[in-house]
Order: C-alpha cells, then structure tokens, then sequence
C-alpha cells in the first residue's frame, strides 16, 4: 500500500476528534489552546534495536513510543491533548504490521485523551524508527526540576529496576517476568500523580535514565544535593529477591532506566497530603531521601554506610 | 562529548529567546501563543540518503530540514515561530560536524524568525536522520487545499524542475549546477507569498512530490479538476535548454519535487491583486491553467495537443 493511502485508511481516523487536524489531509494542523491554558511540548523517539528489541510487537511499538513522551507530560504536571507522528519504516514492513500498531494507538488515544494531528511517513532501509511530538495543556504553573529546597524530602513512585531488569532478562535470554516485561515496554506515565503534585512538589522528574542519572540532573537544575537511603528504595519482589541473593543487582534500580516513574522533591510539611494523594492514585510514594546544601548525592545503607556510587545510567557524566 | 553536553554546547544557545524552552533543561517547553493567534503545527524529516546525499555538508542539512518544514508553513500562510528538532547521529559523527550543524541552525533560525524549544538526541547505527517539528502562528483564516473553485486560475510560483534537475546531475555523476544544486539543498521557503494570500488565493499547497503530484492533492481535496499548458511551466533557463534538447525532460518540471514553491488558486478577479503581490514579493507568480469542473488534470501543448499524463511524483496513486 502506498503511503498516502496507509495514512488513509490506518491514521486519517485518529485524527477525526479535532477539526484542526484536516483529516491529515493538508499542510499543517491548525490549533487553538483553549483559553487560558499554555502548551506543554515535548518529543522523544522509539528505534527498533535501541529502545525495543527488533522484534517487539506493533502494539510494543504504539505503547512504548507514547507512554515515553506522556511521561514527560506528567514529569510536567500536564494533560495530554494532541500529537504528531513521524513514521520512518523499513521496506518490508507490511500492512498488517502497520494496522496492528494504528489499533494499538487508538487504543493509547483512548486511554490517555489524546488526537492525532500530523506526521509524516518515510521508506527507508534503516529500522524501524518512530517519533512522536506530544502536547499537553497545562496552567501557568508546571512542574519543573529546578525548585528542590535544601531539608525537602525526596520521594519516587511505584518501584525501581524494574524494566532494567526485564531488559537484563530479554538481553540475556532468560526467562521473562511478564510483569516485568510489562513496566518495559507499556509504562504507565504518571499523569494523574504530577497533575495532583502541581503546586505541592517542589520540583520533578520522569525516572528514563536512571534513578541516579535524573536525581543527578534534578539537584543539578536546583543547585542542591541529595542524601539517600538505599534500602528503603521500593522494589517489585521480584527485584529484590534477585537482589538477596546478588548485591550487583542494586544496579537495576540505582542506573536502570525506562521506568518512568516520578522523582520528586516536596517540603516535609507536605507529607500528610503526599500520603492523601498517594491514596487518591493508588500508587506507593516512598521517601527515599533528602535534600541538602552539599552538592552531590551521598548514597547510605540501612546502617548508615556510605555506598561509594556505582557508574550512573547512561546518559550521566 | 556526552549527548547531553552537546545540547549544552551547541543548542542550549539556540533557545535562549523562548523562556518556555527552560534552555533544554527540563523535560518539556511550556509555550504560550500570542493572544488572538492559532497555533500551525506540521514536522518532516531528512534522512541521509533519503532527502540528501549520504556526504551532504552539515549546513545541507540544517538548510533542508527547516526549508522543507517551513515550507509547509508558507502553504498555509503562516508566520513561522518555535520548533523541536530530533537528532538521531550514527556514533561516528564528530562533535565538529554537530558544530557547524548548530552553527547553520542559528543562522536558518535568524533568517526564519524562530527559536528552539526542544528535541531528543539519540547515536544509533542507521544513517543521519534529523526530524523537525515547526509551529508557527496565523489567524483563524489560514491557506487551505480544498477551495478551489470552477474557473479559478492556477499558479506557480518560481520555477520549476530545479531541484531535480539537480538532483538528477547528482546521480548521474555530472557537472552540477550551483544555481540549481542550491534550490536542491537550500529551498526558499515561499512565506512572505503564503501569508500575503491569505484571504486571496481559494487555495494552496507546496510543491514538494512534483507539479502534477501536488496538484492532484489539491485538486482531490477541492473536489475539482484543471487545465493546464505544460508550456508555459516557468523554467530555469537551464532546464529550459535540457528541455529543448530532450523533450523527455519535460518531466523534471511536471514530476521533479524538492522546489517547494507554492500551486494556489484564485478568481479570475484578482488577478491585479495577485501582480502585485508578486511585484512585492519579487517572484514570478505564473497563471499554467484553470479549474474546471472534470475531474483530473488535462495537460495541453501550446498547439492545444492533449499529452498524455507522464508518471506522476513518486508519493502519486
């Protein structure tokens, strides 16, 4: 199928809820932020090889490519509202594929209460390579990574490592932890909790690179430092049963990335609506941590030992 | 150098004018457009091998990714204003290359008005692969494929069949044109015309997959058809002289795409309006036919012969 029919038949109907979009039929979308509300955009890609095995399913491709950007959102403390989508597929990628990953993003357009607006398509022989540009509407009041106070507690949600170690797995041919493999390639962005955190977080960010590796970035925005308790970080049982019996796994939850969950700082006269909210989404918040003047993070065991830090996810320096 | 320090190297510059874009350092832009004014929002790529030679300079690249995007812009009439720009780099490319990138960034973003607000960057073994993502600004009146009505005119702007000309010499190993190689690599984005046929021109698209290609998308979109004289096509005098020599050439101005010059319609009545608009903006606005009320493109010699349609541009079905 060529590829303007493809955009026809398979894309053209997720863009019918905004007028704007023009079916995808013309040069451009046309858009207009409801009064009083400001524009939240972001973009991040998916590259088959990188982000996802080569053969990771359509609905992989669809899931991961836009809970990545959502995730940004919520790091934010913004909704979802529209998007663009850059196809670049290789040549032997068919039409079936092509259907099976449109249905996987109605269905992400469902949940998440977001349009398509535009995009464009390529053929090349490179992999797959997907991007997606997301916007979100927000006050004038966002989250950012730069308000952490020194003496503020430091909370992440749900729990660590997790995709880390459902990529050690899928790396080293093991045998997979369903729900594991879930938290890598379907994150849930957690746009409930940074929309509730608006104005009551004093700073956030979204887990991608690393626990280490965001705090890192964060304290850096803020100008501040960190001490942290290792073994009080919240971890899926799986991932702490590897760790009982391996300390080297502390890795998967100290520089392991992709989870998306949310790093964020908050003044301890908080810690009562933290809780309420922690309820209000059904999500643990831990403290994990908190913050200081001393630039740096100081990482310390339950007894107090300094851990020297191990090497920091990736994209540190 | 790390990928994060490149943004703070060479990028982080480029979007001190927007607030909103946190110099790159958070994990989205938060954007306000002006009172009164919508948000135009489109993203194309270039892909090494694709859209350029596999050696094009780093300012190739810079000029083709913001030309071809902008140009999408000019289609609608609007004024260009903020972007997000993925960089996707085989590892082997050097921090000098990245440099006269963003060096040819700032340039185009002078030249255009506009200001960075975000991006990812991603090293992977696949060749260079950049995306934009343009916004621009226009009022509620845009430009818009559909308008045409019966008895328009149809016009072109510039001339046509340069780039592939071009691009043509390029694959065969000739002596390149500067003059035409330039039109390749370094389209001028038709913006001053767009926004100067808002509420003039009935419709309007960018040539970018060819005369007859373009043309047929808009014709699809308003529900029309069009005579056109293929010999008054306006030509470079150097694809005027190919012509002579070989009529087959004919096709570099019909089926060529990559000149991004702008196809609209108009009522026979403003025609006045319309010499003058391209008095002011200093390009050839040439009438090649009308709209008619059957369906499709006749095409007709100056003896008034009927030709038979060539293949169409490569995106045509």
């Amino acid at each position: 199928m060529a590829e303007r029919e493809r955009i026809a038949n398979y894309f053209a109907a997720l863009s019918a809820a905004e007028p704007g979009s023009f079916l995808l039929t013309d040069d451009a979308a046309l858009l207009t932020s409801p009064p009083g509300q400001s524009i939240v955009i972001t973009t991040d890609s998916v590259i088959a090889g990188i982000h996802l095995p080569v053969d990771a399913k359509p609905h992989h491709f669809a899931q991961k490519l836009v809970r990545r950007n959502l995730s940004d959102l919520a790091a934010m403390g913004a909704v979802p509202w529209r998007y663009l989508l850059n196809l670049h597929t290789p040549p032997g990628l068919g039409d079936d594929w092509i259907a099976q990953f449109a249905a996987a993003l109605a269905e992400e357009q469902r949940l998440f209460g977001m349009v398509l607006v535009g995009g464009d398509t390529t053929s090349s022989e490179a992999p797959i390579h997907f991007t997606l540009t997301c916007l979100g509407l927000a006050n004038d009041t966002t989250l950012r990574r730069n308000g952490a106070y020194v003496d503020d507690d430091v909370y992440v949600s749900g729990t660590l490592g997790d995709a880390a170690y459902a990529l050690y797995q899928l790396q080293h041919n093991m045998a997979i932890e369903e729900a594991l493999f879930q938290r890598y390639v379907a994150p849930t962005p957690r746009l409930e909790l940074g929309q509730m955190l608006v104005g009551i977080a004093t700073s956030a960010i979204d887990i991608s690179d690393g626990l280490l590796a965001d705090l890192s970035q964060l304290l850096q925005a803020s100008k501040v430092g960190a001490n942290l308790v290792r073994d009080i970080l919240p971890l899926h049982p799986y991932v702490a049963n590897i760790i009982a019996k391996d300390a080297n796994a502390w890795r998967f939850p100290l520089s392991g990335g992709d989870d998306y969950e949310l790093l964020f700082t908050a003044s301890p006269e908080q810690r009562t609506r933290i809780e309420a909210i922690a309820q209000a989404v059904q999500l643990p918040l831990t403290r994990i941590g908190i913050i200081t003047s001393a630039l740096g993070i100081t990482l310390r065991d339950a007894k107090g030992e300094i851990i020297p830090l191990p090497e920091l996810g990736w994209e540190y320096r």
